[in-house]
C-alpha cells in the first residue's frame, strides 16, 4: 500500500525551544533534583515521560511544588500562578513558545488600551487559560465597561483553525460596535500542518494523526480529517495501529501534530507497512 | 389606502448642519456674491436649488472658481483640491459631517500607522473620493508595502449598508493578515432608516423612497426594497408619483433619504392620498 506522509513533521520551533530549555535545565542541576514543570512541558504524553524518567517533575497544582526550579511549559501559564510560584521562593524559568507569547502581549496591550478582549479557543487548553488571565478585567465602572465593550480586540489560541477563526469574527462582528481589533495569532506551523493534511486527503483513503490526545494541534488536524468523510484514525504510538483499519484501502495519509516526535511517525510509517 | 411614514424623516444632523452653514454663510457676504460650493453641498437637487437662488454657485471643477469663500460640502472633498482652493487665495469654509470628519480622522490615523487602507464604498461618491485622497500611499519601497500589506486598516462610507460592510470584510479577512483594524463607520443615523424600512416593508405592498437620485444613502435605501421584492418607487418629488403605483394596492410605505426635506415627505404623503 502507498504511504504518504505530510510534508512538514516533527517538532514544531515552540516545541523543539521547550524540550531543549528542559533538558538544559536538568542538566544544569545535580542529578535534576528538584526541577518542576507546571503542566505538561508540551502536550505529547511520550516525551513528556522520556523527560520524567530524567528528573523533571510534572505538577498540575503548585499545592504539590516543593521549592527549586520551576519551568513554565510551552503553552504558557496563568500569570496568577507565575505570580505564586515566585512569591514561595522558586525559580522560574520561562518555556512559552515565543508565539504564544506574542499572543499573551497583544492581550496585555488590549487591556492597557481598554478593549474588550475575545479569545477564540479551547477554554479548557492552558493556553488559553493563561491569556484568560492576562485579560482578565478589574474595572467596575458602568461607563468604563460600556466604552469597552464598542472597542473589541479579538485573538485566537495559536493552533486554532483558520475556517473556524473566521466564522468566529464573522459572528462577532454582528453585534454593536465601534472599532475592532483583530489579530492572526495562529501560527504558521499550524496553519501549515492543516493546509498538508487538507492535500493529503484528496490523495488518500485513509488517514492517521499521529500526536498526544491531549495536543490541540493535532485533535485540530483529526478534526479537518473527521469532516472530510476520510476514514481517519488519531494515535500516540504506533502500537495503536490496527490491521483492519487499511483493509481494502489504496493510500494512506499520514499527518502529526506539532509536538510529535518525528522518530515516531517513522515508527508509524514503518508499522503501515508491515500490517497492509 | 393605508400610508405609512418611515419613524424618522428629514434632514440629518450632518446635512442639517451643512445648510446652516451655507445659509450663514451666504447671509454674513453682502448680496452672497463670490460664494461658491464644491460640489452639491448636500444630494438633494431641490435643496440645493433653493440655495442657489440665494446666490451659492455650486462648481465641480476648480477652473470654474473665482476668487471668494469655498463652503467644502457635507461629504468632504479630496485633500488635494482644499490645498488649491487655499492656494488660489479663497476662504474656505468647512461643511464636511462631523461624522465623515470622523471616518477621514481614522484613515489619517491608519496612513500613519503604516496599515494598509481598505475603504468599503462607492468609489466615484465624493465622500469615498476623498477618504481615498488621504488614504493615498506615497511609500514605494518594497519593504514598506509588504510590512503594509499584513497591517489592514477597514473603514466604510458612512451611508454603507452593514450587511454589505460586513459580507466585505469577511471577504478581506481570507487574505493573509497580522492584524485587521475594523471601524465601523456607518452613521447611526443611516442604521436607522435601514432598519425602519426593513420594518415598513413586512407592512407594506408598496414602496416610495424619497430623495436625491444623486444620494448614496437614499439609493441604498432603495436597494434594500427592491432586493424585497415588494415594488419600489426612488422619487425626488411628489411631482413623479403615478396613479398607476398604488392601483390594487392596500398600503403604501414611505422612507426618505438623510438629505430629503420633512416638507418634501409631506407633499409626498398627500398626493398619495389625492392618487389612491
Amino acid at each position: 500500500m502507498l504511504v504518504k506522509v505530510a510534508g512538514q513533521t516533527g517538532f514544531c520551533f515552540g516545541v523543539k525551544r521547550a524540550i531543549n530549555i528542559a533538558e538544559k535545565t536538568l542538566k544544569e542541576a545535580s542529578q535534576g533534583k528538584g526541577i518542576y514543570s507546571f503542566g505538561p512541558i508540551i502536550h505529547n504524553p511520550q516525551v513528556v515521560d522520556a523527560l520524567s524518567k530524567k528528573g523533571l517533575r510534572v505538577i498540575k497544582d503548585i499545592k504539590n511544588l516543593g521549592k527549586g526550579t520551576v519551568i513554565v511549559c510551552s503553552h504558557g501559564a496563568p500569570k496568577s500562578v507565575i505570580e505564586k510560584i515566585k512569591k514561595m521562593g522558586s525559580r522560574v524559568i520561562d518555556a512559552t513558545c515565543p508565539f504564544v507569547k506574542y499572543a499573551q502581549d497583544i492581550v496585555s496591550d488590549l487591556k492597557k488600551q481598554e478593549y474588550k478582549i475575545i479569545i477564540i479557543g479551547d477554554k479548557q487548553h492552558p493556553e488559553v487559560k493563561a491569556l484568560l488571565s492576562i485579560a482578565e478585567n478589574r474595572g467596575t465602572a458602568q461607563n468604563v465597561t460600556r466604552n469597552r465593550a464598542k472597542k473589541i480586540g479579538i485573538v485566537s489560541q495559536t493552533t486554532q483553525n483558520k475556517g473556524d477563526y473566521l466564522a468566529a469574527i464573522c459572528q462577532i462582528l454582528k453585534q454593536d460596535f465601534r472599532e475592532a481589533r483583530i489579530f492572526n495569532t495562529i501560527c504558521s506551523d499550524t496553519s501549515r500542518r492543516q493546509a498538508l493534511t487538507r492535500r493529503l486527503l484528496s490523495q488518500c483513503d485513509v488517514m492517521i494523526v499521529v500526536g498526544g490526545k491531549n495536543s490541540a494541534n493535532t485533535r485540530r488536524l483529526w478534526q479537518i480529517c473527521k469532516e472530510s468523510g476520510v476514514g481517519s484514525y488519531h494515535i500516540e504510538t504506533d502500537a495503536e495501529l490496527k490491521r483492519e483499519y487499511f483493509r481494502g484501502k489504496r493510500c494512506a495519509g499520514v499527518v502529526s501534530g506539532a509536538s510529535t516526535p518525528d522518530s515516531m511517525v517513522k515508527k508509524v510509517v514503518k508499522k503501515i507497512e508491515e500490517l497492509s
